[in-house]
């Protein structure tokens, strides 16, 4: 038996209001305790919201990991229900603020991921990545992270993948996509899916939603099976919402891995493949 | 003046019948002429069908470039057009099959790509791309090529992508993928829009239409602009089609790539990447 109900939390964070979020986040885990998940993915910036002015903002509310509240809240929720949790949180260190994402388990923290692809103006508020995309392997199988805008860039999913991860996990605050058509999949449904199906891999992008000082966010949170299409969601673009799907890490190894002939990550030509900016060499400019 | 007008012809070729290919192909090739096309792409295997019982039978309707048949007859109509073509072509070299891509220009053969990612039992059929991405510049722009499964890895895309390619043409035979909701665009398509957000580049994914062998293929053919959003197309599941989009590739070049705060490729963390198979180092074994 190693199916589990895997949870979302579409969550509408407030800025600097960590006692309101910390109590809001734990009604929705709660709940999903309550629909008998065993993982539990909030979005970005869970703790404290995203719309900081400046790295001085971020940092007045950014907090310790594992110690500071957001974190230590989630850890006796998980604690007292048994559960998994993955939470974007800001996150202090050494007077710096990281845009960053926690695992916790039964027995408190598991490990922490940091953004690796700042989006805007993060790039002037936040300190970088310099751990690269740890899996954690878990009982309920190996989790990879990333965090919203890294969903943009495949080798998010592709870096997790090749290190076994059998789930990635997106805590995510999106943004409306220029030219997004209404007939149509959000533009991160389909890095979701895409990234799913090319690594065999279960994707929880889960997102949140509201206005926060004039940036709006979109919800649209899913949970997509290996095979690509969508378990549960897409959730609404406007309400906090539980998403739930009945997921099997472990044992679902075999079937996403097993065909003989495409196995699309033992197709892969790395031999071939250009990993670095290469326009230089080739036309001896830029444009 | 960079604007032009890219074709994308949804065919369907029967195996074996490389005169009746060729007829079919150049009908439709003119028909794009005449709508004033300046580059038109053709699917996967467009000179002799797709489904060959094995390597010897491959190699009899195999073609040399570029002296073969179908190369031949498409060389004189890109002259007499003064057009650029990418066709899918069963090359023969060395004894060998292989499941090939050509581009011809006004002047002739320009270049040649190799399947990099063989599908099934190509992998007893056809031989390897030991050549790698190469992105072929012409008064156009620069145009990357990959076939069909290659679009199934996003390096693909990317490695066309850092060599500065402006497009990337994907000639394709794609066939019906499991699961696949018939309200939501094929998976073949979700690679082509997600491969060209994810690199800003424009991407025409043209495949075939028809039964072979048993084998079903499922058209759907779209030219995706740099943003994600299908410009033309998704071309009908069961139908010969011409799709037509005008389209910008060097004049773009500056839109494409100048938003100050996020560039997909200047954003890139190539430093934390993961790009061999690190399961065998993290876990001590496979599963």
């Amino acid at each position: 038996m190693t199916e589990f109900i895997l949870a979302g939390v579409q969550l509408r964070p407030r800025i600097g209001d960590i006692a309101g979020n910390i109590e809001r986040s734990s009604k929705w885990i709660t709940k999903a305790a309550e629909a008998g998940a065993r993982l539990v993915v909030l979005p970005e910036a869970s703790s404290a919201g995203y719309v900081f002015a400046d790295r001085a903002e971020a940092l007045r509310y950014a907090e310790d990991i594992p110690g500071g509240p957001a974190c230590s809240a989630w850890a006796a929720l998980a604690q007292k229900h048994q559960l998994w949790i993955v939470a974007g949180v800001t996150e202090r260190e050494g007077g710096r603020p990281y845009n960053s994402a926690v695992l916790i388990g039964p027995d408190g923290h598991v490990g922490t991921f940091r953004k690796a692809h700042l989006w805007n103006d993060e790039k002037a508020i936040y300190g970088r990545n310099e751990a690269g995309f740890p899996v954690f392997d878990t009982p309920l199988g190996r989790i990879g992270v990333g965090i919203c805008y890294d969903a943009w860039f495949p080798e998010t999913f592709r870096s997790a993948a090749l290190q076994g991860a059998d789930l990635i996990v997106l805590p995510s605050n999106w943004v409306p996509v220029p030219g997004q058509p209404a007939d149509v999949p959000a533009m991160a449904n389909l890095m979701c899916m895409t990234g799913a199906h090319s690594n065999q891999s279960y994707v929880a992008g889960v997102s949140r939603v509201g206005v926060e000082r004039g940036q709006e966010f979109v919800g649209r949170s899913v949970i997509v099976g290996p095979d690509g299409w969508i378990l549960a969601g897409p959730a609404s673009n406007d309400g906090e919402e539980l998403l739930l799907a009945e997921i099997d890490l472990i044992g679902s190894r075999e079937a996403r891995h097993g065909n003989p002939f495409n196995q699309p990550l033992a197709d892969r030509r790395p031999d071939l493949y250009v990993t670095r900016d290469a326009r230089c060499a080739q036309n001896g400019r830029r444009d």
